[in-house]
């Protein structure tokens, strides 16, 4: 029996909340979070209870919305000033992915520029978050129907970190074909790399796929390589927190090192995002900037210390994959080959 | 000020027992084990507690001579079936390092078939491990010296798992070079990737580099391509469990890929290991057994399930390099390049 859809981020059942699955959690428990507050929301999206770039863009929008609806209710001489700082705190709770500033500015402009009482802003801005929630159910969805024409019943497939339905509001990005092709009773294979440092491929990747009954297998990310020389890979499918315009992707570390090896042995590699996710305004990978995270998440494991404590860390939370790599870039509104040129 | 040696295998003081460091415990502790039994000494061993090809090598050397000592003390009617059993059971300790069966069959064969006082056989036997175990610490001494001469001052190097003076009775492999120029003033720094999954690159690199002063930092093994495109790894020194005649490299599950990608970005991949380590009889890497190992190595991290229980695990222990990525290989005897024929 298939269960229930995942539903990783969404309004609490009145409206008044947002509300998250913990990722921290799973896989050994799963949790719901009922947030209210700004400190809470910035919190949860820092520290990846909430994470994946579509999933944190709709966070972002929910939280500003659920935020404005409570300023309203109010002193109306500070609710500018109020949803100002908080659209700034979401905004820049993480640097890479492109769609959290993107959902958190549709959300603050739907709120107009002033004039309108309070309560009428803050139910355009709510009527906004909730069309951004719904938006993001049809582009997966969408990304699901265009990459399954790249796919066939029968085929293994290699996805790095998690760009499923715990990445997004609906039925994920990268493993949105595998979801359409497993409704439709085509199985695909997926092997999930761990993702090290913080193991989103083997906590919450593997967790969702067999949940939903798609057969996975976990391995670590030093044992790609070698599962594609058995030649036992046909494509590699990965999201993506921001494309440049020249289709430059960053996405989680360690994606750059699988597009390396995908290509020497002759492995097409997909990268399946929400159109939102491209970024006309950055030309290239480098002109995207890369979030640096703090080396405990390196050093310590199940809060033991792996690694001696003197010794340097470096612990970057994305890569850059040149678009000369990428074989295909799917969006909600089609399929891409190079060359890329993502314009607005 | 330089600390003392590391001794990561030998006998204990008296000589009547294999003594090793625990290298399970590091870098929390630093606990040393001394081992007079047999299904002790194959328990270090399959569980790591000493490991390293040349390292494994020497504690089946030293553990079959203790067992023929301490059996000539006993019946000499089972004598020879006592260190025949012994014998079969650390060669076949672990299948993949041609070191541990080439050091067991060594100190064997020393003993002789028979017609002389077991007590006179067994005294054979210790003196042929204490050999190999002189031999060991030279030929890392001569493996430095060579491998010193593709370095340079200044430059950084990447290497995967540990094939340092932990994996030897000497200063390592892959590190001889690093400790060697350090010894004489030349700085090298070096970036160690963690190694999943049993860290071997955190736990045993990043311990012992920073005890004697080398400067070394901590990646994730995800995160070595990103470094490369940056431009910060001069040169790729890796050990190696077996060198097959045509030289295709066994070594630590991650080692192809680093290799992949050291070739992408045009940096020199070199192969460190005792010439012992060479062998004739297996012809190319598709002949060489691989070690898979339990699931639970990769599913559990301190103690923690990361990946859920129903989920298959593939874990491999070693993976081959064709020696078409090797740029060259670093014995005692030299250095070596392409094309490869190594015969007895």
């Amino acid at each position: 029996m298939t269960p229930p859809p995942l539903s990783a981020v969404s309004f609490s059942d009145d409206e008044s909340a947002l509300r998250i699955i913990d990722q921290t959690r799973l896989p050994g428990a799963l949790v719901e979070l009922t947030l209210t507050g700004l400190p809470e929301m910035v919190e949860a999206i820092q520290g990846l209870r909430v994470r994946g770039a579509p999933a944190i863009g709709v966070a972002g929008a929910i939280g500003l919305a659920v935020l404005a609806v409570r300023a309203a209710l109010g002193n109306a001489a500070t609710f500018d000033a109020t949803i100002a700082a908080a659209a700034d705190a979401l905004r820049s709770a993480r640097p890479t992915a492109v769609n959290l500033s993107w959902a958190v500015d549709r959300v603050f402009a739907a709120g107009g520029v002033g004039g309108a009482a309070p309560a009428v802003r803050a139910t355009a801005m709510h009527s906004e978050a909730i069309a951004i929630l719904r938006q993001d159910v049809a582009m997966c969805a969408q990304i699901g129907v265009h990459g399954a024409t790249l796919l066939r019943a029968g085929m293994t497939v290699l996805t790095h970190c998690n760009a499923g339905a715990l990445a997004t509001a609906g039925i994920g990005t990268a493993l949105a074909p595998i979801y359409t092709m497993h409704q439709r009773g085509d199985v695909v294979r997926v092997f999930a790399d761990e993702t090290r440092p913080l193991l989103q491929g083997a906590r919450l990747t593997a967790w969702e796929l067999d949940r939903a009954g798609v057969p996975v297998t976990v391995l670590t990310d030093g044992m790609v390589a070698s599962v594609m020389r058995g030649g036992q890979i046909d494509a590699v499918l990965v999201g993506a927190d921001r494309i440049a315009a020249n289709g430059d992707v960053a996405n989680k570390i360690g994606t750059y090192g699988v597009a390396v090896l995908a290509r020497h042995h002759g492995i097409p590699f997909y990268v399946l995002a929400p159109h939102t996710t491209l970024d006309p305004n950055t030309p290239d990978g480098d002109a995207i900037p890369i979030e640096m995270r703090s080396a405990d998440e390196v050093r310590l494991m199940g809060g033991v210390a792996t690694t001696p404590s003197g010794v340097a860390v470096h612990n970057p939370a994305f890569d850059t994959t040149p678009s000369s790599l990428v074989t295909a870039i799917v969006t909600d509104r089609g399929v891409f080959f190079p060359p890329y040129h993502f314009s607005d």
